[in-house]
């Protein structure tokens, strides 16, 4: 039961998370951890460590045989695979922080995994310090997982907090997230969504075996939603966050989707504010749990690559139970969602592709309407993600089988609702 | 990196929780984990598996070589600990649920872990569920850990909660938890806080690698705590939580306790009703965490053992890092804290013991104060425990150093308030 032998590590990358990684290793022989050596990319520019440790030749840590891990902090995702894919043929174990890389390469690393026997841990990149994908492998393997809903983005969590507490229009809350930092100066991949989309894509296999493709995922991000949704969430009791979520159905597939979510004040996200992340995950043994914390930030971040580093010296590593050892998940888009829809103009909205439209508002501020669609119209469709219209996923959204007589007269009820 | 062998299980009780573990077990061929023997008190009693399996003599299993690992799920902690002892001294490795024989018996169950070079693990003694004492081992090993706060009993928070929400006294709060099964029909080990103080002993050593003993630990229960304290709580926009508390001073040694509370609405733990436990943890990498779970109970402490089994076959031990790696913390009692006291006659309050009072009310319900005393005054006394008083700590409560001369102006300001 003692650990082999010594971590030797090759680290990529020397930003404030390599160096928070490279400074606390330093600072804990417990973790009998060396760094042999430093790949970067910039060769000339002044470090906090010694000269003779960094390298721009990434081959110089791939190849050496003394290197038996290799930590990987870079921002460019393609490299990135390059780094890792090689690392693991040559028989190293591999942490990772790159969250793009691994939804973009899944199928192949755990290809190269099997291969080559070698671990390759990424808890950094979901949700930083919260650590969501070991729990979700080992504390919910055995244990039958209802749904797991979660909010993964903080940039967009500060937003939309903002939006909601100080009642700025979104291009306002942005330039603040800016400002402090939550937000890229190139936000687009946080804001439309693409960042949640890619660790939702990989939290998916570690929860319900599914390797989804994030191209299968129906998702959006909050770059339509603005103050007078906000004001429509608080009347409800609501607050608005983009939540991703999957939930297992009836006939035992599974329902996911990454969108904008009416989430009542009492419900365990309406306390995730600002850039803080949260996963709640309900489940039939530990029935109802709750990870808060920062999900982003270099220290948070280094937290977690440190973690994964502990965890090399017990051998650990993903298994995928769900992937391999049970019948994998499968997605469903057979389901129905009771949605919200803010627009500016009632063209906007094809009122036919709703089942039932429930409640609708007109006036010269505000338009919007509560109605219950397929699944599948809103997958097959653009128009709710286009300029102007923002949809936003009801507090207790999901409709497994309709009662379409009952839905019918519900909507003659509301007459003139079509203008 | 692949696991050594099968992980052969005997196991000790076979109520709920050790069913719940064995059906588990059954089902879930990737633990690689079979039941060979299972000691119960009972014989007689029919039981959902092979009468084969059962003995009522523990030796059976405790001298099987065969057996690798023993999972003890038994009330009895006298009991618990000779199994567990005998079972370390015999080799094997232990997953126990026994947070009173975890408590009583730490440090020689550290120096058997020692001298035997076995895992003993205990995830499910401390809030069931919530992987608390894993992430206090690895996510906070590298990191500064600040301070932690947590809801560890669940009966407690169970009739504090009804107090507040429903406005009923303690015994009809205290009967209601009994009647769905949140308290037992002896419910003080819970009600005086004893569980809390158990849980908070041996956590405390995996947070802060101090091993206090309980007897050095400043606690006490709900048991004198009303709906007067709770409308009290209400006016200061507070909840009332049993808290077990520690925090880092500047002098680097340690403040610790488990005491009622006032916990502003908006905090984490004022999130954390009924039969629920909560821990928030704050660093200076992860910054604020948050984990929120079901902390007792037959399917979540289920959960938390088989956790701990599939922990096994990675070899994982827990290592102590921070009583055997780092400077082990210290307890302090040189600080002050900020606290209400509710009572029923002026002379059970020893006025002269406060540093200063800063608001006093009676009429001829409600008789309270809020003062600032030194911890070490209140460690020395009990008049905070008797019948009639109820102690409770402020929602920011702790002060490490004073300025006196702007208290006694202070408390001269309040003049009369010793009637």
């Amino acid at each position: 039961m003692e650990t082999d032998k010594k971590l030797v590590l090759g680290l990529f990358g020397f930003g404030v998370v390599g160096e928070g990684v490279y400074s606390v290793l330093g600072k804990t022989p417990s973790l009998e951890a060396t760094v042999r050596k430093v790949c970067i990319k910039n060769i000339g520019k002044k470090r906090n460590a010694p000269k003779e440790l960094f390298t721009d030749q990434a081959d110089v840590l791939l190849n050496d045989p003394e290197i038996n891990v290799i930590v990987e902090m870079i921002d460019d995702a393609d490299a990135a695979f390059r780094i890792v894919s090689t690392a693991m043929n040559n028989g190293k174990h591999v942490v990772s922080a790159s969250k793009k890389m691994i939804a973009e390469h899944l199928p192949e690393l755990l290809e190269l995994q099997r291969s080559n026997k070698v671990s390759f841990l990424y808890e950094a990149a979901c949700c930083a310090s919260i650590p969501v994908i070991r729990n979700l492998e080992e504390y919910y393997d055995n244990d039958l997982l209802h749904s797991i809903h979660a909010v993964v983005n903080g940039s967009t969590n500060f937003i939309l907090t903002r939006i909601f507490e100080d009642k700025l229009p979104f291009k306002d809350a942005l330039l603040l997230a800016q400002q402090l930092g939550f937000a890229e100066s190139n936000p687009t991949l946080d804001v439309e969504g693409y960042d949640a989309l890619n660790k939702w894509s990989f939290l998916l296999t570690h929860a319900y075996g599914i390797l989804p493709g994030r191209e299968r995922l129906v998702f959006t991000g909050i770059q339509n939603v603005n103050e007078l949704d906000a004001g429509v969430a608080a009347k409800k009791d609501c607050v608005i966050r983009l939540t991703a979520f999957a939930k297992k159905l009836n006939n035992g597939k599974v329902a996911a989707f990454v969108l904008p979510k009416f989430v009542k004040q009492d419900d365990l996200l309406a306390f995730v504010k600002n850039e803080y992340n949260g996963v709640v995950v309900e489940s039939s043994f530990a029935d109802k749990q709750f990870f808060y914390g920062k999900g982003a930030g270099s220290y948070p971040t280094a937290s977690a690559v440190l973690s994964d580093i502990s965890a090399l010296r017990y051998h650990y590593k993903y298994e995928y139970k769900k992937l391999y050892y049970h019948t994998p998940g499968e997605l469903s888009n057979d389901f129905y969602l009771k949605v919200y829809v803010g627009f500016t103009e009632w063209k906007q909205v094809p009122k036919n592709d709703f089942e039932s439209i429930e409640e609708w508002h007109s006036n010269d501020r505000v338009n919007y309407l509560v109605g219950i669609i397929h699944f599948d119209k809103l997958r097959k469709s653009t128009w709710w993600k286009e300029d102007g219209v923002s949809l936003i996923v009801d507090a207790d959204p999901l409709i497994e089988s309709l009662d379409v007589t009952r839905l019918k007269k519900r909507s003659l009820e509301l007459a003139g609702y079509n203008g």
